[in-house]
């Protein structure tokens, strides 16, 4: 049971990230979780809005130990900025830009009109906020400068992926990174 | 019969900013333009998909000649890119954090599933680029570092949409914005 809960929240994260919320139907859901179309209800009796913050929660956390994963991997924070980026062009291109930020498309899709779905969205990129400026600061930099560093850089990755997924080239992911990388290492500098 | 038109695309375009182009119907078109159903076939033969089209492109231009006019307005480029940022922030809050960007969001949605829409984003996105690297080269910084700069400015803008519509709060738009008008200012500096 717990795998046929998983499968559809797994399904539903891919579905989100080529056709976002509203273009997304239970019946396509059930059919790419191979699971049957009461479970949808059982698991998620509030039915597809209940599963969307599931689902918003659930790849918001996938993609917060992603970022811990490069950052621990990497030699230094700026370094640890800079391999996101080339992480996220190097996604974009092996799927053929079909694959957007699910969270980003949710947010643009239904801020204004779903409040359950803004607020899980808000707090997917609070924890990201979070998470980066925690980095930031461990790495030196003062705290409202490390907050303000991981508001851009997070902003900074989400529009570059809007630019590089319609114009199909990583240039616009390339360059957000190089600058995004400069900004952590200006503002490590002992000069500043 | 041109009134109609503009009207339907009018119409239009604010729905897609506020419900994007999935969750957009034919039905609240046609009443939001108060027009007859029967007209929307006869502008738009080619349906939703055509009326999208060319709903992004008269967004596109219409966001283009707003930006040319705001660095009309500014003493600088580099002022002008900042004065972009907070018309912006002022736009979200002005609107209770309900509109977002037409094109980011169709682009988010469709890219992958949508050819013709993507195109059309991806045509737009190209011309915002052309026309602040035109405004950087004229202001005597490099042309790549002002395509650079145009790309980075422009993805830094519609990410901190993103998540300043979904937090509500101006505060990533005006992070975004100083970083942005900075980065500006650097380029045209003497000692680069």
């Amino acid at each position: 049971m717990i795998n046929t809960k998983e499968r559809i929240v797994d399904a539903t994260v891919e579905l989100f990230r080529r056709h976002g919320y509203t273009g997304t139907g239970m019946k396509q859901i059930v059919a790419a979780a191979n699971a049957p179309f009461g479970s949808l209800y059982h698991f998620f009796p509030g039915g597809k809005e209940q599963l969307g913050v599931e689902v918003i929660e659930h790849a918001g956390e996938f993609y917060r130990h992603l970022f811990e994963g490069i950052m621990d991997a990497s030699t230094d924070v700026a370094a640890g900025v800079g391999n996101l980026f080339v992480g996220a062009a190097a996604t974009l291109e092996a799927t053929d830009y079909a694959d957007a930020c699910p969270i980003a498309t949710v947010a643009l899709e239904v801020a204004s009109t779903n409040e359950p779905l803004r607020q899980a969205t808000a707090d997917v990129f609070a924890s990201w906020i979070n998470a980066a400026a925690g980095r930031f600061a461990a790495a030196g930099i003062d705290s409202e400068e490390s907050r303000q560093l991981a508001i851009s850089t997070i902003g900074a990755l989400e529009g570059a992926f809007i630019l590089s997924r319609a114009m199909r080239t990583t240039e616009p992911v390339e360059i957000a990174g190089k600058r995004a990388e400069a900004a952590v290492r200006a503002a490590r500098a002992p000069n500043r």
